[in-house]
């Protein structure tokens, strides 16, 4: 299986090329969209983003993962095996909190061009085969050497700001809910929001921070847009209050 | 195959961890995007378009239908049959109008739970595998009991209020074209706007209704948006002007 | 290998019923989104869209194209074969640039109509079935007439216009980055926009042009919108200033 993670959109011609090309270098291959749109041009807060949902899927799953601001610059294409899953796309600290949280984890930089690198496409020319390649068990075929790791950011572990805003506005953060205390309040926006355990415990229009079903804590409202009651966008930061 | 029918929206991780749970349960079953935007926390007005749209597809299609509002409340999940379809979500009005105009329907409530259920978001713990086990013919394998029937509401069986605008700015209704007289006018957003039979009958710019593919009545403008043009939204009423 | 290119967006309906029609008469053949989002209602810069992205395909592959602001009217449905890649939808001038440039092409209009043909959804109801025959390779099996040409347009070979802005914000012309000089500096949104070969050459905020990953002449930004930073949209018209 290849999950799709990147911030090209479902529309336009990106993801559909991508996927062409899957389809040809490992026909059979099931393609799944697991996020199209993480946070553009923003390596940083998708890498939280990635690690928090990548765990969820199985070993052998391949992530094409491709947030790419440096493409036709100088930044190193990378193949990952960490705690048994792939993880294909650039290294500009995309896979780091991946790779911090790994148990084991394998880092090779990509030697392999294809014939036709276009300058801005490289998730179509250029990782999109390895990650094919990859899937069809032939990892050994593309040319690449092992390099002691990704480059090392100074990022937090967990982040406490916004790395995504989802399609009702509820907004993820970059906090691990195990690492927050239960019963923790957060202050976000110039508010104080308290936990709840999902949306019907809440008034409808208060916000609410709950653990989400991928484990990262979420400041929602019952019925009603967090990102717009509470002020959130990507990048907002917020505290633990104790 | 498996019609999804969500408010999820396609963006994010929603959609992609439900097919990654179909794709897991139910390999090889074909999974089709219907609606991913159906009204959002709105099981009301997505009753009327899931009815709407099912009766196109064949029998034996499973409806994996998830608007959810009250996830991780009392509200009970269904698995349903009804002429011949399976249709797999939450008890909470969703199903209420395919289950009215169903010539035969049984309906069961799911005992089922997974070993790790979510509060938040059942689609992918709850409804997809047992959306998947009907669709590999297995139903019997999960656990429910047949109920007399789902939730009953007092909504009309057709519903004169705009239930979706879609990407081209056209406003669905909830009404049935064969229930409103050949000719008649609608009051809609304070115009009275007559019926035409497509979009190249209508003068460019004017508003006008159709029997949409789908069998509702639609407001729509040739070669420009009815929600703007007419000032039409989710909820917003209209009457038929006989 | 089907590919969609439409206006229809991947939301509300029209997308998955189209697919569920390719899915019951081509089952096995692989559907891929290529545009779900060109220009609404625009056949004229759909053309110069289409066109530009088909050549990146293999031959036999099918593009469903579907951009149809006449649906239901008089245009004539078509069933093309250029350079070896099939091409079906409707007689607007959808496939007028494809044709030109084109070294081999036949073109036939669709004769055959379905059972069921609803005056609104040809994509669903008359081009899936036949793009779907020719996926199989049963394109004689459709009732059809071979006709010298499509209709001709007096449109330029190459469009100096925006004809698709991406979901970052780039803007795509609708001319051939081959047909521009090196070097030239394009006249855009009261800009004069200097040419880069990639994002990361441009410092972050400048607009620029660049051949793109399909041959097209783009207007972006780095690390930013062009759309909003140039003043850009379908329509907008540019000049290549030598």
């Amino acid at each position: 299986m290849i999950l799709l993670f990147t911030d090209f959109g479902l529309a336009g011609p990106y993801t559909g090329q991508m996927k062409a090309v899957l389809l040809r270098d490992a026909p059979g291959v099931p393609v799944l969209d697991l996020f199209c749109d993480a946070p553009t041009c923003n390596p940083r807060a998708a890498a939280y983003l990635l690690a928090a949902h990548a765990g969820w899927f199985p070993r052998r799953a391949v992530f094409l993962a491709v947030v790419d601001p440096g493409v036709g610059g100088p930044r190193a294409p990378l193949a990952i095996l960490a705690d048994g899953r792939w993880y294909v796309g650039p290294d500009n600290g995309l896979f780091e909190i991946v790779l911090r949280r790994a148990a084991t984890a394998q880092v090779w930089e990509i030697a392999w061009r294809p014939p036709d690198l276009s300058a801005s496409f490289h998730g179509r020319d250029l990782f999109a085969p390895v990650a094919a390649l990859i899937a069809r068990g032939e990892a050994p075929a593309w040319q690449a050497r092992p390099i002691e790791s990704a480059r090392r950011t100074d990022w937090p572990d967990d982040l406490a700001e916004i790395v995504y805003v989802d399609h009702y506005g509820n907004a993820m953060t970059g906090l691990r809910a195990e690492t927050v205390p239960p019963g923790a309040r957060l202050a976000a926006g110039g508010q104080v929001v308290p936990q709840a355990r999902t949306f019907v415990e809440a008034a409808p229009g208060a916000a609410f921070w709950y653990a989400n079903s991928n484990g990262l804590v979420e400041i929602a409202v019952n019925l009603g847009r967090a990102d717009r009651a509470v002020g959130l966008a990507i990048g907002s930061a917020i505290a633990v209050d104790g």
